[in-house]
């Protein structure tokens, strides 16, 4: 028992999960791959979690392990791999993730990723709170004072859209300005920094390349540098799959260089 | 045990579940994530799922609530999405959509998304159906006589697709024709418009953007209302998440825009 | 028990997999979908199953067999569709495909469908190698001695890669060349022909478009035919999905017309 907790901390990947470990291995990680599974089907694939991954993308400094996290559940979620999604929720928790940041991050993805994709990762992340005693009172309430709308920009984006889109879907069009722009954008328990890394990580992780542009850039006026997309791309490379940050990388180069400055 | 089944029957979106929310508690959807589990993740998801979705969502005028089931366990299936479906199956009977009908979307499926993706739909519609008491003698038979077929359109079709590709892929193009266009499409158990509607959400939902053009045009030939068209791909925005919908409106705004009157 | 067992086997396409069917019926492959629960829910997907594929896809001559199961085993483990992964790992092995080779295809989509889609792989595999009793001894080492690098191509490819990305994601450049085309890539337990045809298969099944000349060019370089590539995708047409087929046709026609000779 001590030896496969170890073994489910390590590919964790970071130490601070050594402490929860104990629970860990009655709770819902307990469905989780463990090193020893992998092992017993690629050994190669082990040297790669431990070496690559652990050993070395999670330390690359352009990108906290905070940050490393959000990307990574944004990613799982967008893409609604439920068997890894115990482990890297309790490390998110681990790596300063805020129980109220996790709520609004599958509130943002139930949008984002479509409403099922939300239902499963709350599935997931019951038992993870439940686990951790972290109760209602924790969660950021279902309608707190919104966040300052900022309305120039706001105006500017939905006339956009509305002279484009308003006589082909005007529902649609309709939603995306009340419950979108000015309600889950909203939100003030997670930045909007934050909101849009997660958006950015979704997008590149279920390869929707054609809404990248716009929520990089709008990503990077909500203060996310340069370098930490680049770093979250890199992340993604290994949690989505080559080929979609592969993708991706061509609509960020152009993103990059269209930026003043 | 029965504030259970009315939670559950909540979420079911209408109170046509109701009836059916005591056995559904013993059923499939007792897997189903509840809206306590909503709730103790996100007191903001549960605002959503009541107020825009159940409350304002299902209810617009545009798409029948048959149509929109149709839409939602076309986007589920298209996505493999299990965990809604024991839900959105019951819904979908309750709202007036035959099992032969059912039957019959899970099978168009296994061609348009994919055979895996129709197996983890029939592993929870045969429950589903056990529960309702649906036996086989409701089921559209393997091989009913065919709808007519209108030989002009389809060879003008097979002849198109042949020239583009019948010396790339020849095995391709003729399962083409001979599974999809003169068997699949011709079982008469769904109506053209509705295995239209079915196939359009499945491109939506997965991000085919590139296969919407001929399928909504064909869609419209089937008697797809412009107004409907708008409003699944406003309903699919929820249940396939915004970038699948963003990605694919202006391919519907040129669709819409090209047909004659 | 034996009807079961029969049905099972039936499903899994070939009689080689017969001779296993005991077993299987308590195995991995017992969760799977049977031809009895296909017909309670649509007689017409059964006839398709023990006709269009079973009788007539597996057994056309453009590809063999065992090639066959790779791109669909390929297609699920990219697709993350569990519910049928056991039924096929096991078919593969029935068909040829090493346990090795198994490990292999596992380990390198971690890379080309991301983590947790190997993850998932593994969960599945593991069962199915203790049930056939395969062994770590079976598997290829961690570090093997890798292929020969054709030094050149590789400079090439490296060069046009960093020319164009290296200032916008530099770690993620320096990961595709150190972890994939300098260590996975030259793994020897898979030739690099299947390994081609694998990840071809993977671009394919997830709707990759964009990166398949590159990926098809390399499989052609590597060994795979013309007709074996055109089988491939009318394969993954039943196992990916009409769409994502018609979505690569024009892209596979494009490469084999721009190819010499």
């Amino acid at each position: 028992m001590k030896a496969l907790a170890a073994t489910i901390a390590s590919l964790t990947l970071f130490a601070s999960s050594l402490a929860h470990a104990g629970q860990a291995s009655s709770s819902p990680a307990s469905n989780s791959v463990t090193l020893d599974d992998v092992r017993s089907v690629s050994p190669a694939l082990e040297r790669f979690a431990q070496g690559t991954i652990q050993g070395d993308l999670w330390k690359r400094p352009g990108l906290s392990p905070r940050d490393r996290s959000i990307v990574t559940v944004a990613a799982l979620i967008a893409r609604n791999q439920t068997v890894e999604m115990p482990r890297h929720v309790t490390l998110a928790l681990d790596n300063g993730v805020k129980p109220g940041e996790l709520s609004e991050i599958v509130t943002h993805l139930a949008f984002y990723s479509g409403w099922a994709n939300a239902m499963a990762a709350v599935a997931v992340t019951k038992d993870v709170f439940a686990q951790r005693r972290i109760a209602t009172d924790q969660l950021p309430p279902a309608s707190p004072t919104p966040l300052p709308l900022d309305e120039a920009t706001e105006a500017r984006r939905a006339t956009g859209v509305a002279q484009n889109f308003g006589a082909v879907a005007p529902g649609m069009v309709q939603y995306t300005t009340d419950v979108l722009f000015r309600d889950l954008w909203l939100r003030p328990d997670l930045a909007p920094r934050d909101r849009s890394l997660v958006t950015v990580s979704a997008l590149v992780a279920s390869g929707q390349v054609a809404q990248i542009p716009y929520h990089l850039n709008r990503a990077m006026d909500n203060g996310l540098t340069r370098e930490q997309a680049a770093e979250a791309l890199t992340h993604l490379a290994f949690y989505a799959g080559w080929p979609n940050a592969f993708s991706a990388l061509p609509v960020f180069k152009e993103v990059f260089e269209k930026r003043p400055g």
